[in-house]
């Protein structure tokens, strides 16, 4: 019996520090584990990577179609970007969404029911708190940390409106408002997630105006990217209880320098972009890693394909 | 036409200070209001009222049939219960189950996600966390809120395994086991809620010998009662750091005291019982009432009947 036709296996390649797992996720897959980026036809950016040298390095690689990238945001990589727009590039956008999702749900829960206050109290005090269930929240994105945060407060029956980039609907939300119709639903918030991807058009979308929108009893809450919000407005309307609180994961400038405002504000909570540490999305990036070696070899689909021109 | 015949409307009165929106509940329920209860047939005793008052009022009240109580736990009642153990009594047993589990759950991710030292921080520290994820949970407890407990910790796809008196499972956990065995499944834990009731069997289930048992990496959260854990044996797994953290919302003693060493464990959050305040709790207590009274009305089984034997 005659055999088929064999198909090359393509070659991706490692780029950037080891990753324990890695080899043997690449062992068990349908690709040949390369070892030469420049006649590699994928490449796997690993957690630490050095993003000019990943933009020298893809430069002249003429057999290279694929880049995935290990963060769900871009930003980092965007010179790389530009030098190949030609590729496909996949980014990690989604993977991460369990943990991001739940730490945004954390700082809800933790502001609604005044934890910095608990945790420095060296005293029996007065009950006080909010609870989740039934409050109004908006949600700012729809990727999936996003969506991921709508089905976890969903669990706490609240009302969910998404304000997204696109006109189209979530279908988990109670409702769906475009971007430019954020400032119509923000009056009514009793709490306002950002787990939006930071582009152009969301660089500094919760601005002054827009944060004057809100309820002085709101929590603000930021599992995107610091700079989606003005940091000043939000010290002042901190410093002026024009907010029950904040739970901010990312901020502008990150680090968060010392001495910052932020950290002496007593309804704010601050963790060091921590929503998801290293040990949580090792394992997730290598789950996306193995499905996406699996679609590339098969020539499908793959999973996070970065819309350049959108930036996520 | 001849009119059916008349049954006599019961009684009931309120025992303890007034609560808004009672007044609204029982003009819209099928019960009279009554104002005297020496002649009363039930009583809706409110929050605040004074327990030794209730026993001495309800002792000669000889049209009493019904005493409903305006807490989940009935240990402060206990003197009016065995004054009176011929009148079906209710508690608020799973009224306010859904805020108390929402604070169980914002106490396991807050010490999993060691916000008691972001709450303090002044300077951007090191990443770290656990997510609940996937992680092995026990749910001491099969009460309204240890299911409701169970719920939220299904939407983290953890293993859930509930600890109860009966042999009777619970179809949301992933395992029920009875109290005995404890033992067995606390050294697989990764996180331990207790939200069992105070009886003579649950006082200082969290013994010495059983908190021993945790790994030094487990979280223990306690939104039962404060006596249900033994509270040196915690002070001493904490300062040891034979636990990850503790989350208490109930301690005994309670009020914790000042100068307690609780106060002073760095990976311990005390919040002042405050997972169901009077503003969630009221309406809620509400809704139970509206349901009892036409229960009640109508000869139909009461909600949250207390086993008296049992003793919850």
């Amino acid at each position: 019996m005659p055999h088929a036709p064999t198909t090359p296996r393509p070659a991706v390649v490692r780029f950037g520090p080891a990753l324990p797992g890695l080899p043997a996720v690449l062992a068990r897959s349908p690709v040949r584990a390369g070892t030469d980026l420049a006649r590699a036809n994928g490449a796997l950016v690993t957690f630490g990577a050095d993003p000019g040298a990943l933009a020298t390095g893809i430069a002249d690689a003429e057999l290279l179609r694929w880049v995935q990238l290990p963060t769900a945001g871009i930003e980092l990589f965007a010179d790389a970007l530009d030098a190949r727009p030609d590729l496909v590039w996949t980014s990690a956008k989604g993977a991460y969404a369990r943990p991001v999702a739940e730490h945004a749900l954390m700082l809800t829960l933790a502001v609604l029911r005044d934890l910095p206050r608990r945790v420095t109290a060296r005293t029996w005090q007065r009950r006080s708190g909010t609870s989740l269930h039934g409050l109004r929240v908006v949600v700012i994105g729809a990727g999936g940390v996003a969506l991921e945060t709508v089905r976890l407060l969903k669990t706490f029956r609240t009302h969910v409106t998404v304000v997204r980039r696109l006109a189209l609907p979530v279908d988990a939300a109670d409702r769906t408002v475009v971007q430019e119709h954020l400032g119509s639903v923000l009056p009514d918030a009793d709490v306002v997630v950002v787990a939006a991807a930071l582009t152009d058009a969301t660089r500094g979308l919760l601005s002054r105006d827009a944060l004057a929108l809100l309820r002085p009893t709101a929590v603000l809450v930021n599992v995107g990217r610091g700079a989606l919000i003005d940091t000043d407005a939000l010290v002042d309307a901190l410093r002026r209880r024009r907010l029950r609180g904040a739970g901010l994961d990312v901020t502008d400038p990150e680090p968060l320098p010392d001495g910052h405002p932020l950290w002496d504000e007593p309804r704010c909570i601050v963790t060091p972009h921590t929503a998801d540490t290293q040990e949580m999305i090792e394992p997730l990036y290598l789950d996306r890693i193995r499905i996406n070696l699996a679609a590339f070899a098969a020539h499908r689909d793959l999973i996070g394909r970065v819309d350049v021109a959108a930036g996520y």
